[in-house]
């Protein structure tokens, strides 16, 4: 029986067995305002996991990010990082840096990030370092993940920020397109190719 | 009396009250072979600083980096998030994006990176993804420094890069250097004007 694969979507906290809370099942049930809320939520991250499957039909791992501006949205990328060679073009640095120059300003105040994937420690840190106050993130990183995975640094209360999070927004559609790239990967391998 | 202002060098242990251990005191007291090691580290150090020096002309808060590949230096940048008003724009960042341009890989392997400051989460979580072997870095941030002060990412065993840290290179002038880009900009402000 092979190695248990590490899962993108649906994240399980290991000791207790539950899944995580999904903070965005609670507006569901809520007040209109609450579920208008949720409808744009969805909507932003539509354009993100849209970002995704652009890295993807590039044969880069699927990362998506967007970034919105009091309404408006003002950045997205996706992640470059074999195309590019630069181990620092993830999607969400390659987002900060685009609203930034759209913004004329490395304070990204009044913003929110919408990213596929939970931020690894590099993007966690450029997200506390660029003021961003909202983070939404779709599918959970067992093996990297620092926004809740292995750490959370963007609620640690050291730092001179501190971004609210919000995991899980559709979880499942960010994981699946994980999924199917490293599970194509794997196939590509086992049939003597060098994956992509 | 007024709070007492972070010190970036001789960072000293608020509960032993005593100074970490300086790695590199001990080559000093080493065979030959260590000691030019030491040079060695010492020179490359050395224009880490001078790039440090070239962001307090510009401003910026001074903070230089430089890659080391094989003996040959292969990449420099320092500090310029205010002028390119980009918050990822570190002196690490830059120093990374441009190393893994000059090899034409995002895997900078048998490089060395050495830089005036601890590094902060963004850019030692771009150490990691990087595959840096070995990083330098003069003075500790107590308030950002995720090297050793308020956590050590880099030695982190669930990432799957742990490179080796040598903390405390000249860490006196590169501590010096900020602690006077500071007082200035205190200074300025006392006497009615904006900063830097």
């Amino acid at each position: 029986m092979p190695l248990r694969q590490p899962t993108y979507a649906n994240h399980r906290d290991e000791k207790s067995g539950i899944f995580p809370l999904d903070r965005f099942d609670l507006p569901r049930r809520g007040p209109p305002e609450w579920r208008a809320m949720q409808d744009e939520n969805d909507r932003y991250m539509g354009y993100a996991i849209r970002e995704a499957q652009r890295a993807m039909e590039s044969g880069e791992v699927p990362v998506g990010c967007v970034i919105v501006h009091e309404g408006e949205l003002i950045a997205k990328a996706h992640n470059q990082r074999e195309m590019l060679q630069d181990p620092t073009a993830h999607a969400e640095i390659l987002a900060i840096t685009a609203a930034a120059a759209r913004l004329g300003s490395w304070r990204l105040e009044n913003t929110r990030l919408y990213v596929t994937l939970e931020p690894c420690a590099m993007c966690a840190g450029a997200i506390i370092l660029a003021r961003i106050p909202e983070v939404y993130f779709g599918a959970y990183d067992p093996k990297a993940g620092c926004c809740g995975t292995l750490m959370n640094l963007l609620e640690d209360p050291r730092f001179n920020h501190q971004p609210a999070v919000f995991p899980g927004l559709r979880s499942e559609e960010c994981g699946a397109l994980l999924t199917t790239f490293f599970r194509n990967i794997r196939e590509q391998q086992r049939n003597g190719g060098d994956g992509v």
